[in-house]
């Protein structure tokens, strides 16, 4: 659930960034939302493909209310709403703070036009600017920073939601030019994708979760012991070459291989690949991506499949998904680096190297990485008070881990102890595999 | 369903007008569909608020589909189509020609762009009209009419669907100013409804349908004549405030007086009133009109019913509905007058009199009669050849005629013998009430 | 649907039957419809197969509940209902005598049980015997003798909710032995069907409809005059062999043949061929009857088709369905003979002859046969007053008209005038085709 | 899903009965199954109320089928099935051994009948009691032992599923008399529950799973270590009384006490209160039992609720759900004593005391106890392999963990390392709630 999202009430433990940081910050988070809609036309940013993903317009309205009912509303004496009823139509599911527009009927909003949302847009950024001048956003510094961690994450849902929406189009619409990889960095000339590994670690009582400094989401607290066995990790993601053998095994005709509930869903949805795998004209697959459809590339690490899909290929592969534990600890001392959206790919691109590894790649960015961990609270986990806490465990069920970041997170807003979320069967997320072993 | 209309083939006995007529008209329906369009944004003419209606674009584009499948392509030897995958995204129901974009995913086609449709339109019109400059349009002119009456089906479409569209947002936009009816016209002073009397018709054999000259749709073919019963037919369609009093009478309550399958769509989807009646704050009526949301006026003609509720509103008034053939017999002579879409108003207005009528009044225009006739085929009546008149009699099963036009139809293009037809629970068009009695 | 029936309240004009007669013709009735049980066990009587389809035991509890609401709770004074709640239970649409169980939870009523139901019905055939012999049941007569064509009907129901039980079952138990038809009636030696011809009937002003003697439904009155055009009708039903060539020549995928609600239900349920036709394995067509799965038999009547599927096979081989005036114009005279229930075959037989028919052979018995009528008010139509008027013409739309009778209808039940009724996707009764031309 | 059980493997463990007290298990638990089928008519064993229930009839030839498929099939040189069609009747969902009949139709299958079913039972134990008399079955004890837990797992399910059927039934049977608890054991007189007290433990890392000796499925094993901290357990498990005061402060109108997809069946379903529970006349909350309908007695442990419930009433009551670690380790000095299937009451009755508990009360029997943790694979697990191993994964997806039994549980079923799961919305189990809170 794409706005479902986690959104912390401020951890004490948080240093707040400096006025001048915040501000600069709040510019360039704003600013980059409203460049992702570049290339978007006014009638792409209406519709809502499906009742998992919402119109373009609304995440920059709902983005934006959340600046004027969380900061201006409790930060301005006698606040008056740009339009009132933007209350109603951009809450996303705060029921603290009142109804709200039924979230499958986000589409059939036609009004406010794409121009006036900008103009909302314009309107709370200026009043954000001038409650920065009185001095008075000092102690809304951790809500503003929520707020734009907020705005990340409905940046990354924008672009899954237009590819999942060019993707209905028979047209196959392209959101951006295709930004090949430099051929220093992926092995094409030998069109074989770097060797896969295993990479070695100890078990023990070790901790995990956020613990500060900087800005984390209350579901990555309290950071806590947790009793790790030893295992094996794959040094890179599973690739699109690996996921077709899979395919080319049966592995969507085998029930053997599948959960009894995802069995269920490759029959009732008739999968046969990941999603947004075509047959091309000439037999072979292709992919429809956010820069148009092109061949698979069998080095490039394999996205959109669903949790069902994971754990299917990793029973297939001998292997399991690892723990989110696990995956933590692999990731505790890897770089933040990779392929975010600042690259402009919107695509994953095949590990670069080294060839033999001994940590980890490609740890961050590319594909967010399905654990084998239901999402649930952290031992001692306590939802904080008010409105933006009210809600922040209501997401703890039927759901499951990921981890690392994908091509359309930024690399300003991913970090080792972050906790991303989906139900089992989606799809429409850069989400994909890495595989884990027992010792 | 809007589009599953008849497209008649010509009809051998139906005379053309002149060229000169025809390019005229050409010019003055296809610019009316885009007029309609000014008062709306790119936004509003992509979505689709449910599956019976249709995108604005998709409106403009598949009207000009129609010129260029069945003249241009038709007519113009080695003729490249603008471009070729428009025959697929806005054929509507075609078999002949291809297969098609299903229906209910056509507010999912952000791209072309409503631009890129105006675009197209202009295009089509060019060659149309450079066609016309060769002469060789000639042949086809009996295409061309139909084309145009269909294009002015889809005006009508366009206007409901619009208003249905707008009736969705919380936020209610009006889609024009409203237009008020002049007091002289209407017996605003007294707030009185014109007195409701009985207008009597003889029985015998008589003859309907159509037999030129002029244009008409397959449907209304062949004449033929019909034993008609002695009956009466009410002065004046039922008025809001007469169908007030059956919903204050329990009207919406009482199984007995509804037709099964109506009372399970009273309780499957809690209809309450009329489509697009609300309550206001202060408790009275009030109706959504594409001029926005107005007090109900209790002497304007009731519309939005169902067929399920003009027939139960007919058995609480002791009466019930009248035949094809008796509205048919009794608009024989009447002039085509009444309240169209020229008139801007796009609601249906109060009845002005005389006060004591002669002849039924307002046949024409303001609102779609619901008659007690299933949509069937003329005795004799037999299909055209061809992809037009392919599917002619496809529709005659599941759907009840209504007579007379609407405030949203053309002046220009109804006419006594024409057969409207929708499904028992459809509610979106403009469809009233005319109450009728046997002798 | 089964028991949307028109019941009907007495035609002033119909002549009761002696009191003695009447007892005869209840005792029979009634020991028809257990004698149809007879084959069943406990378990077959209570489930429900479909939403359309009724247990067997709620049939049986059904028609016995209508004797005791209609007939033993009007005449005797201070009558103390069987069970009071099987009012609730049993009652299958009456608002007027209160609320009723739902009709797709029919099945889940495991209690009362089979034998409870049976002694119910003893009971009050034991009270109806007690309420003859003190006379009073005379006036109740033409309730009673509704009540009997009632339960004739809810035994026709029984036989066909049956075979549909049966068929969902992978074992495809069987009801009944299959009785052959002697081979002297069916030329089965040269393994031909009879051959087609048509026969003329003059079109101008005739009469239609039930004027008595005898008992009709409702919906048969008042007889009335009809305008009727010259016609030919064909000497037979469509045969399985004519409708296999249809099959063949890729009926059920050609769009242009149906109906457009017609090939959205064949695309919808993936309709390949008449219900309960499955491919053998070797290859060839069998059919589920209630006598078990057998070889088609390409001279027997087509049955099991929905009035799409009539449809379509009519506009496939150049004809049409007759309409339910010209049906009933040329069965006025024909005797009421054929394979009914009481030949316990249950399934049609192949025309026996004469080889050159003067008149339409079959019309009675076998299968029930589509006509092109919308089932309609007559012209006139007024609905009786009271419970059993009440809903008179509740179930005028949305249906099709079928006439004559079928193998699973009883002889005493079937006349000239009778007017079935079913929706148009609806293919578990033993509806056939007879093809009508215009002259 | 109650059939979608793990079913284990033997494990290598697990300590083998002698020959004879499996000969002595196998009557006892064959014959308890028909014993609870004792009240019950052939009507009843036949029905599905909904698809996650099966008829009486399923259970009872599927657990046979079991024995047949996995003992004598596999034993008996040359076998031939009692019928082979029974081998797609009743698997339950092991695709090695074939295709299967759908769940959702059970119900239709009204043949075998009852009789026919019971036959095969009868005719199935007499081949297995000449296999043990052949001496050939010592090899296949592992088998028969979980065939013989299998068995009494769809004795619970028979009962919850029966529960559920006659709850659809207006006449609202019942199936066993009442059988009130001794005034001795509950302290009626008071009309007071037992106080609740909390009972501390301590954290650590400590051992759960089950390690043998005796029988236990696979999904309770590796048994491995697992890191505690200080938790508090109550002492007896919620009663009726204080899950109405959850009611009477308007539980079911607060979303901020739900998980998100809890609210969402709250109002999809229109949740106000346990399933079974029912307004009566007089206003006071019934309870609908297996011995019939009740006044709720609020000293009684609450059930029939599903997992979103009892989460919400955890947080109402401003405590948690324990881990199923938690309750582990709480459990596993406790002796397994209480309300059991045995005890013929099948309903949850009140604690008995004593009135300051040491230890939790109430832990086995009487209501299965929903935890905190989802249903996931112990680390190390590893399917076995085969038919019965095939799928011991397959459901650790989507669902909780319950533990301690219920009183639809054999005393001899159950243990303390017993994980049962279901789906969080389940209601139809005898599902409770027990509270726990962090030191």
């Amino acid at each position: 659930m794409p706005d479902a999202r986690t959104i912390a009430a401020p951890q004490p433990v948080s240093p707040i960034e400096s006025p001048a940081d915040l501000a600069g910050r709040y510019r360039s988070v704003r600013g980059m939302t409203e460049r992702l809609c570049g290339p978007l036309e006014p009638e792409d940013c209406v519709v809502q493909s499906m009742p998992d993903a919402s119109p373009v317009k609304w995440h920059l309205a709902h983005t934006t209310w959340f600046f004027e009912q969380f900061v201006l509303a409790a930060a301005v004496p006698g606040y008056r709403p740009f339009r009132p009823e933007f209350g109603f139509l951009f809450n996303s599911y705060y029921d603290a703070v009142g109804e709200r527009h039924p979230r499958p009927r986000r589409g059939l909003l036609t009004r406010p036009t794409l121009r006036e949302v900008l103009e909302y847009r314009a309107a709370i950024d200026r009043a954000m600017g001038d409650l920065r001048e009185t001095g008075a956003s000092g102690e809304f510094a951790p809500v503003i920073e929520i707020g734009l961690h907020h705005e990340q994450q409905h940046q990354e849902l924008l672009l899954t939601d237009v590819k999942h929406l060019f993707a209905q189009n028979p047209l196959r619409p392209a959101y951006a030019p295709d930004r090949l990889v430099p051929d220093e960095q992926a092995p094409r000339a030998t069109g074989r994708a770097l060797p896969h590994t295993w990479i070695e670690f100890k078990g023990g009582v070790r901790a995990i979760g956020h613990a500060g400094p900087g800005f984390a989401y209350d579901n990555e607290s309290p950071r806590h012991e947790a009793l790790l066995r030893p295992f094996r990790l794959a040094s890179r993601p599973v690739t699109c070459g690996e996921y077709l053998a899979f395919i080319d095994d049966g592995g969507y005709a085998r029930p053997e291989l599948w959960l009894f509930d995802g069995w269920d869903a490759v029959r009732g949805a008739g999968w046969q690949a990941p999603l947004y795998w075509e047959r091309g004209e000439a037999g072979g697959w292709r992919i429809f991506t956010l820069a148009g459809t092109r061949d698979l590339d069998p080095r490039e690490p394999v996205c959109h499949v669903s949790f069902y899909e994971a754990d299917a290929f990793a029973r297939w592969a001998g292997a399991r998904l690892p723990t989110e534990t696990e995956w933590e600890i692999a990731a505790a001392d890897a770089p933040i680096a990779g392929n975010f959206v600042e690259d402009e790919r919107y695509r994953p691109v095949p590990t670069a190297g080294p060839a033999s590894a001994a940590s980890p790649q490609q740890l961050f960015g590319d594909c967010w990485e399905w654990t084998a961990s239901p999402y649930t609270a952290y031992p001692g986990y306590r939802a904080p008070a008010g409105a933006l806490g009210e809600y922040n465990g209501k997401f703890m069920c039927n759901q499951m881990v990921l981890r690392g970041g994908s091509c359309a997170t930024s690399q300003t807003h991913i970090r080792a102890t972050y906790r991303n979320f989906f139900h089992p069967p989606a799809r429409w997320q850069f989400s994909g595999i890495r595989l884990a072993l027992d010792e």
